[in-house]
């Protein structure tokens, strides 16, 4: 009882902790999938063959799987490569970070499904599923990894997985609040998934604040491959946010046009990124923190407004300024943000997602107010859903994409103090001061090379010792 | 003539064997394709323009490229990036691994070409290419890199290109036998791609047997950043496995379907991985073996099933039970097949597509077995070729894919004895037992960094040896 | 003033120069997208609804979007981590291949747009944008990122974004006489893209020379893992090569039939690129340079003859020619052009964009020349865009595309002699002859990792002389 015990409160050992967690979770998605979830028309072989009144195949190219497919794999691959090697850079926590990553993602995509699927509307008690389902778990999986970001290196993955839980089934009620109460435009996510993700991430990280974070600042910077093993991520996330931004908007002009919007507005970003990295360093010097994460929030800042006509001028400005402001956040803002409200931000989320992202709310914001018929066209019902009930007036438009940015500040931040608070619980196997930013800890992590280990034979301390004596 | 032999018996240089094989392979090749080989209907400029009744680019989305080529996209990144990275966990393997996993399916997809042409049907004696034969040469291929995989590090590039002659022969005619007389289902490979593949590989590996292995032992494993390097083959692979799967299934519902369930078994896949690969540790940690394998069962183990009517559900629990077999196989099972059954795995493969390839023809017979047009409607014929033909039946089709199983594993088995008994020959250039997993043998390998050069030219054995005298 | 002399004419000091250019040309293009940039038919919200006389969603698929944003993320992919990642094989000078070809790239991007929809052709003064330009630009940004690959590490971020300027523009103007004036095809951009960018860059290079280069040879070689990130490059650039020539061919067969005429070029390629590796080196051992470069040559070669009835036979007989002169170019061909010529050629663009998209100019002239309405039938108008104007002459055709290519290496070698005089200056911060191929004069470089620097506190030569007193 006392080893129990001691194992409980003590011991970061996952023997039995992450296997439990894991398969009763499996367990508990393959009942809810079995009882609750169906294929929709165009995955089901009934339903999408029965109502072809032309020859067998003539039609398939409508199914929706051909509109949205490319974009689902490019998500996918920002969900899995990007996110996962982004937070490679650490020198000693690429396993976790590509690890965790892969597990979180895994498990938050099949809960998204369900918490998406009960709130976007069942149909006849039951959770229809596409392409369409797959990119809206992908992206609400993108929000946990965010938050991941904040709290790299300082968390078990029973905790990680703990966070998934409570955040997946927030972001779904949030999300539901945005898109069906307010009924308000944010086909990439600048509030839903962005904002949402980074200040959820921020408040847990901030609960999880550790005082004495310092004995493992050795192992919170990053080594020459591992910066390169994370352009991996950067680059791989860039050249897809256009897919990302444009993959649930409607078919044909909006999809289009979200893609090139977002292809500008990050080229103008990079721009932006180097300019600062550059003139914030004494010697002028360029800094991987920046070119890995600035670069980007040219697409996080544009994921409100990119399907509206926002222009290439627009989303170049929009770009540009967010570059700016990611730059000069990680430089004069992470610091004090530390220091002063005890919110440890390893991967400087709020930087990222966080600024960029309350950004792209108000550019959405405006850019919605400022629409109009004469622009629009016959365009206008196929951006803003409420035209064709009717509804829709700009100003008032501009204005629910105002309070839904307030809405996803309020139930991202209450919702991460209280998931802050349960993941404090001494249960979970989080990592000791000391060994923070570790894979050591939780992976099986291999000698070095034979090379370099003959090396480390010949000259050990003790060795020199002996020789010396 | 002394010096000859000694070179074709002795030596591991490629400088004549490699070149000549490579040269004369590429000129049969190009021969039958300039005798053999064709445009298609929709790659021929004649024949794609000849039919049309309409406007001259009206019905240009009707070609099938707009269907196949992003699938084709992906499964090519899964053979070249995916197969190739997966196998760079070796510490001093890399070039190899990436190399010659290139070399042999850039050979492997042309002589794949004419193989699977001349067994699915030639027309006036022509081979008709297109997307299709792109994507099938391309999966042909990944059956030869699975068996590459059992031999890894223990063959010369002449002889893995040996093998792939034979295996692609081999491949092709099973695939005819499953597809074109039995008429079975097998979308995604689990029986023509993995089952074929493991076992093929595994054979040959066994008849390679070499007692004396050990002397390569310390090169035999991973360091920290080839196992980063890996992860980028295993994530390439998790991400566009339902593009495999799905590939060439029929267009509409059921390529939509297929993807799907791919995508929720890895999921679930994933999630079993993570537990039982801390599950058998002792101190609960996660083995990167595990973690880059494992996890990607759930995509071999629905390759047969995944265009049926399997649900999310049922793809789910296949996944979380192809995992399982995995990790377990990596755990219990590999050790004994090298002690008791002298069979060296490399990487594993058995584990990875033998157990779930095997689980994949199951599930598929079963499936099949129960399918009915209550469930699939009209859609029915679209899954199961021989519906129109009036003979299908359930039973009988369940029946066809376990023949299929056996016929399969017979195949494999027969053909991979023959084929290593030809790579035993003596004429390859095998490395010696004491080089193995070395790239050294047939690369121009750089030397150490700078930094770590001069920290060698430091304390070298040397050196330390004259300092304590 | 003293020190602002010293800081222009001396320093590498990036601190002004680098943002001053950045932000000067962000705000440079900013307005002339505010002022030109205008949304074309398919990305226009009022544009594309308004022509519609069926239901609103019902031909959302003649969007050119569906046609061409799967090549265009491909394309893309090649020239962020295809060209990024494959000049990362420099041991220390990885930040700076990933980094500056992300920053060059981003700003071509965007003024290959302007420029290109200037020579286009403007509707009613404005520049039209889409998915087409998209990939227009992209392509034009290959070509500067070619030229960067002949000065790599010689230069400073500030020369590149000038060279890139000059460089996009006489692209433009070269393109614009090729495809506008003289009509002939490139849709793969042999000439337009490959050719131009190779002798360009090859010329300011030339002009670039250093004759002491030799104080940074040391760091003008790869390490293990840097060989490993470049293959990253390599096989990405390999996979996609396919969409690239067939990105902006014509709907339907041009398309399908590029993309699978440059599959089988690769294929073929490669197997002469390890043949000739092995044959050239006296050990018969591979050379990591001719992999990661060589066997793209396939790629090259087919960029003009792609879309043609080149045939799969054809391809495979121009992939073998281009990999075996590739790998005798970079065997003996750069070490003459450096010793004779004064060409320092860093990543041998001459034997992989030079030689090859001479060879693939002329592949095209001949294709053209033996076109004829028997093979092509009703397809020949949708190649040869001459042949709706009643202009069309096979033989003529053939004649202008061997004038294209004098065209394009006059331009190329003028373009590059006149901008070299300009990066000749000495107010860029380039970097000495003794701190070439080094990113630590541009970048924040972090340390070694833990282990190795304990290791290198243990046995510094001081420590050594410590213990030998």
């Amino acid at each position: 009882m006392c080893n129990l015990t001691s194992y409980i409160y003590g011991s970061t050992n996952m023997r039995l902790r992450l296997p439990l967690l894991c398969i009763i979770l499996e367990v508990i998605l393959i009942i809810l999938f079995g009882t609750l979830v169906e294929y929709n028309d165009d995955t089901h072989a009934k339903l999408w063959n029965e109502n072809r009144t032309d020859s067998a195949t003539r039609n398939d190219h409508e199914n929706e799987f051909y509109y949205r497919y490319p974009s689902f794999q490019d998500v996918h691959v920002m969900i899995f490569v990007g996110f996962g090697f982004l937070m490679t850079f650490l020198q000693r926590y690429g396993f976790s970070s590509v690890g965790f990553n892969f597990l979180i993602a895994a498990f938050s995509l099949q809960w998204a499904t369900l918490m998406q699927g009960f709130f976007h509307g069942l149909h006849h008690g039951k959770i229809h599923v596409g392409v369409t389902s797959m990119i809206n778990a992908d992206f609400c999986t993108g929000s946990v990894l965010i938050s991941f970001g904040a709290v790299l290196g300082k968390t078990s993955p029973v905790q990680l997985l703990v966070m998934a839980i409570f955040e997946v089934t927030l972001f779904a009620v949030n999300e539901f609040i945005l898109l069906s109460i307010l009924g308000v435009n944010d086909a990439g996510g600048s509030m839903t998934i962005h904002t949402f993700g980074a200040y959820f991430g921020l408040m847990v990280t901030r609960v999880l604040y550790r005082p004495n974070l310092d004995k493992s600042k050795h192992r919170n910077s990053s080594v020459y491959h591992s910066d390169l093993f994370a352009m991996i991520g950067t680059i791989y996330l860039w050249m897809f946010w256009p897919s990302f931004n444009s993959a649930i908007t409607n078919y044909g002009d909006p999809q289009h046009r979200t893609a090139m919007n977002t292809y500008y507005s990050l080229a103008a970003c990079t721009l932006a990124t180097f300019a600062f990295s550059a003139l914030v360093n004494p010697e002028g010097k360029l800094d991987m923190v920046h070119i890995q994460n600035a670069a980007l929030a040219g697409g996080v800042a544009v994921g409100t407004a990119g399907e509206m006509m926002l222009t290439a001028f627009g989303s170049m400005i929009v770009g540009f300024l967010a570059g700016t402001i990611s730059v000069l956040g990680y430089k004069y803002l992470t610091p004090v943000l530390e220091s002063k409200l005890k919110i440890q931000d390893t991967c400087g989320i709020h930087n990222l997602h966080g600024m960029p992202g309350v950004l792209g709310a108000v550019v959405g914001a405006v850019t919605a107010a400022l629409a109009s018929p004469d622009v629009y066209g016959h365009g206008l019902q196929r951006v803003f859903a409420d035209v064709e009930t009717g509804k829709w007036n700009p100003q008032s438009r501009g204005g629910f994409q105002a309070i839904s940015l307030a809405v996803t500040l309020g139930m991202a931040l209450f919702g991460g103090l209280i998931t802050g608070f349960i993941l404090k619980l001494p249960i979970y196997g989080a990592p000791p001061d000391t060994h923070c930013f570790e894979d050591g800890l939780y992976w099986e992590v291999p000698g070095e090379e034979e090379g370099h280990q003959e090396l480390y034979e010949v000259a050990t301390p003790n060795e020199v010792e002996k020789l010396s004596s």
